[in-house]
């Protein structure tokens, strides 16, 4: 061969065959719904880009990326426009994955990508449970009399798992109604991480969904997001918080809400790909 | 009073009342189907923001907002992810302004917006004809599998009017599809205005629907919008069009695709307030 | 009638009839002796756009903005380049305000607004106290040959009141002229809120004007001010001292020196309007 | 000499000494009155910064700024808040450099600067007269109150210098009462240089003052100024007319409301840097 | 398969297999000597990212990219720092694609990139021409003491291809060494594409090696480049003088000097993928 | 005098004659090996525009600038494209000023021109160690086929000086060779300043040249750098690390990696100006 190969494009170090994969990436850049500020749609495609600004290496964990076997399947094409059209299709390409016995890893767009993950591994798996971190409650019944809204995705994952299934961190931002329903529906630890421990124990051995809204970190740490709250997490609380939970039974996580067009200096696209790396490591 | 009055916030010298302005303006802020770079959904705010950046009289006219009668009726509060919903809500604001016997005044958004307009115009009066200047067509019958889409608005309003009902002025971008279909169903003029006198005499005393999306502006006029297509008609230039069709009986108008986070030096909100001034003192 | 209502533009929650409020909003968009980077201008303009992204509810203490009537009366028409003048329309405002029994808060603008304010407030109340959180002493006499200077507030203040009324936290910049007075003429405690416990019990129910300049916090938590001064302190720790001084008898009080141009992110006016949720709440 | 001298900064090839010099550059690096967008007071630093990014030569007139003697004195250090102060500081260094037999070249800074600089040239020439590129009348009597504004400088320079005096091209803004002053008291030419022949022939052998405002170029060449006015001239236009007017008995001159902030891409001040070696070669 | 592909990342349309297709797309993303504003690196990274927000129809030609064959290699990963190494890398590129009997496009990077694919083109092709758009002579013997410099390729390749060889459009900057050289040594047209035709004629069936700086485009139309020259040509200029060289027997070309970070619009991107398009349906 | 001087540009307060200067600064602006992100090459000039936004008294020292004696000789013109010639230049530079017993300072650009300096000083100066505070740790042998890389800086001081004279803190990041490297050859700490107070012992009186990569601070504190890592730490606490190393036997210093193109709040720039400040006052 004389070295003119197509043009390949994924996230660092993520150069494996599908067949031998044990994590299978793929980007969901769906924000319709997104009611302030929209741009997560542009995030996976920021991350596989700027993900060649790191390395494969962490000192963190002393592993690497290029001694695990992870694929990356690019970006599912979403309609704009309709989010129950864009979650079908999320949820078949999860599906697949989940079929083949492989961990689907989701790089969002807005959170509601979210809810098409959960359907598929709800489908698959008996007493899942959910690990939420993020700024925002998402327990909204309707948002602007719509349902399938941004600020309405846990509380669908809740119609579909029911109380006590789904663990909520970092929470700082929601209705007086939303906290009322986290009160009896859900378990929720506001601004921090406390009681990690705790839960990471009660969940044990069931199989866990593990959703990560970047917006759950300090604004400071992490600008480019659509709806910024103060008085956030930091990276390396953040980083003890995702050790702790890599003991549980995950099964398929995302990452979400990074929106690359509010943060000029390109640093929270490299936060995310230092702590996707650290994730597939973990998780590994 | 002691001079402390609810902010009130509308368009440069929009202040009349209701019930004696000719004109209506609202803002349609929603962007949820554009496919590739969100922002419209900022324009009619930042319009409104910017808008006392520039003076009331026009040098060009001779003429001065304040001297005629105008209202400005806000934004639209419309549900992100739920095209049908919004669409609603637009074809009820506009169609009580219609009622009312006045001219309704659409802020945009996206282009789909048009949509629910014309629907509230097409109800009210037969006959009703369409002039459309933009870069692209528009003509799709479906987009990415959905038909509520930017990218299919004209081919919506075909469905409602039927053949030779829409006059296209400067489009330079579409499938080749799109062309095909512009030879046999829509007056279609590429990259100019040539042709608009035979037009504004075709179309006559009927009534007529004003769709201005702004990208038929070159980008160097108008940086700031989704999707710039270099190639297009300059200010000066859409500045004779309207005045040409200020001739026609125009029953409701609307402009739209500014995408203020994409021009960051403010000109092309500046040149949308300078132009929406000479399009209400030229249409009133 | 029709649903078609002027635009009225209000913070959030802050919907409350004048007659009925305790607490009076008034924004004064001023920035002309800024010396270094203007832009706090646009500052009360963008906290009431912004301040729709986050919600009224306080997780922090349980409170919600739409149970307190608050009136936003908009922005004053301040004279550029005439502080003089400007300092005398601002007056004027707060002694209206004031004189109706009610609590001002002025969103600056730059410090120098705050002048104008303390003037009303020091004619209508003996004994009056200023807590100040600020990253610049700003007790310089004068700048470049001008006496009504940012650079200068607290030295005017200081002109009204005269020693010891003067409480001045966080302080990290200044010159050496201005620490030497403050060690004689305010009390001053750099860098942090150490010791302000004590200042709260000595200050005890004399009546207090409260300015808050947003660049005591650090730049990590605020880039958006016009002169950001590392080494500040975070968003939490000023809750804290909030939460303390809310126990004095605040009489009216101010943020300043947002300047929205210098964070392209957005996070500073969210943050700004947080922090005006979590005072209106804590004040009211 | 060990080669480590002071780092010496100013506009590129004007390393003439002050003795050899034709022509005295100066900055007036003041916006304090800017009612819209301020800025301009980065315009002088920027324009000698990027003003090694251009080359000396120019291949329109085939002349070079290393044949001719230019010395750039640096930048007056303003009051920002103080428009009198700022005035009087500029009247002065205009006054030294014309009673040394020199032409002064002031970059601006808000168009009010000019008003120091037309003082000082005024005192020393009869007959004076001003030829005034601009987008924007700048006639007003007072704007928000205030006499000394940016939008009234054209006004204060009026009343130094009496009818049919003033020059002014290119004018697309201004209220109807600015228009209807100028109609009787200066000579206005809408849009465009139209008649600029004419004008030359007419103010003859009189001493003139040129002032350049760069809006009045179309936006889309220059979109870093504060009030951006679509449907201006563009460079080469700007270029022919100041051939013209270089066959007049320039006295004194500048270029102003340059507003860095507002051009991210740096086009605006390139612009600017070559505009200025352009009319410097012309007016040697 | 289940839909699981690794994700490839092409220009738009251009999925043809290496063996079908007649033009080979390669990328080098190389600034490392650009002296003034780099970012050129990043140009063919977002010309592939950006291309999918136009269509792969032509309104100009009545063509489709879907209709003709053209592989895109990705980009080359080239040494920063070291230029000799880097036009190696680009040399060995062009070459393997020139013997395949496949037309080379290359998109830069700086400017320095051409000759690379110059030497590659010169060895093979005795008589070899080289048309060249630009806003810059580039016709330097050094620069800061280096010859392998950006400000130097055109000299470099007139070193290869000796007197009258090279024909150059739009040059509107340089020193006076580098027109006087011009003169004697190359064809050289300053500002516009005057004598286009005469040059197409007389070149006739020599093969030619076509190489366009983009920054020949006037900063309006194209302000996404490192060092914005005003007075350029046109968009359509530059679409008719494409036209007319696409006669010429062009055995090689390419495109650069496109620097994405200059251009927050991304309308300069846009204009590139536009006219990469039509390059390749006119060349092909 | 007339009072116009050629304009002077350094330093805030660095205003000290050469003679009686006991630190020399020179800015060193060369990104020509930067691999990811460009941009430092503005830092110097930055950093000298920018710091008269600060003060020149340290309220941490209570000392002042205007007290000591600094002389700033401007900035190398350094050939872009060639590492080599550009370390010669620097190399030379630095040996003047160590010649005439004094401290160069240096501010880079990419942290590659540290070598220069330090090929300077590891000319005069038996047992020199190096104090090393990045997040980076440099160590590659060759990155991309090239020795005289930034990726490789203090592999290069390493081949000069040997075991154990290089002392490392903060790194972060990192192939899996370097950190093994860095096990045998260098005294590195991970992530923070653990055990500086041991090796400010161990290092003695040794002679020392201390590099500061900016990006050793956290991107939140710092994020105008073009290769942000998150997990950094905080300005206080640097302020700390620089407070003890200030005992040591220090000779020369560089302050590197600052690229505010990547910092639009400019906040970078202005704490790299007052650490710069700090350094200074406690250096000195």
């Amino acid at each position: 061969m004389n070295g003119l190969e197509k043009n390949v494009h994924v996230f660092l170090g993520c150069e494996s065959e599908y067949e031998d994969a044990k994590i299978v990436l793929f980007g969901a850049p769906f924000d319709s719904t997104t009611s302030y500020r929209p741009g997560t749609r542009f995030a996976s495609s920021a991350i596989r880009n700027e993900s060649y600004g790191i390395e494969t290496f962490s000192p963190y964990q002393d592993k690497d990326l290029e001694d695990i076997n992870v694929f990356d399947s690019g970006d599912l094409e979403l309609p704009f426009g309709s989010p129950e059209r864009a979650l079908e299709d999320i949820e078949k390409r999860a599906s697949i994955i989940l079929d083949d016995g492989k961990i689907p890893c989701m790089i969002g767009g807005e959170h509601l990508v979210t809810l098409g993950a959960v359907r598929a591994a709800a489908k698959r798996y008996e007493n899942l449970c959910i690990v939420h971190f993020d700024a925002h409650a998402d327990l909204r019944d309707e948002y602007l009399g719509v349902e399938l809204s941004h600020a309405c995705v846990m509380r669908r994952c809740y119609d579909l798992l029911g109380d006590e299934r789904i663990y909520q961190f970092g929470i700082r931002s929601g209705t007086r109604d939303e906290f009322e329903f986290a009160k009896v529906h859900t378990k929720m630890q506001r601004f921090n991480f406390d009681g990690l421990d705790k839960a990471v124990q009660k969940i044990g051995q069931n199989p866990v969904y593990f959703t990560l809204d970047l917006d759950v970190l300090d604004p400071k740490d992490f600008p480019g997001t659509g709806t910024p709250e103060a008085g956030g997490v930091g990276f390396n609380e953040l980083l003890g918080a995702i050790e702790k939970i890599s003991k549980l039974n995950i099964i398929a996580f995302d990452i979400n809400e990074l929106s690359p067009p509010y943060d000029q200096s390109g640093r929270s696209t490299a936060l995310a790909c230092k702590l996707l790396r650290e994730i597939l490591l973990r998780f590994y």
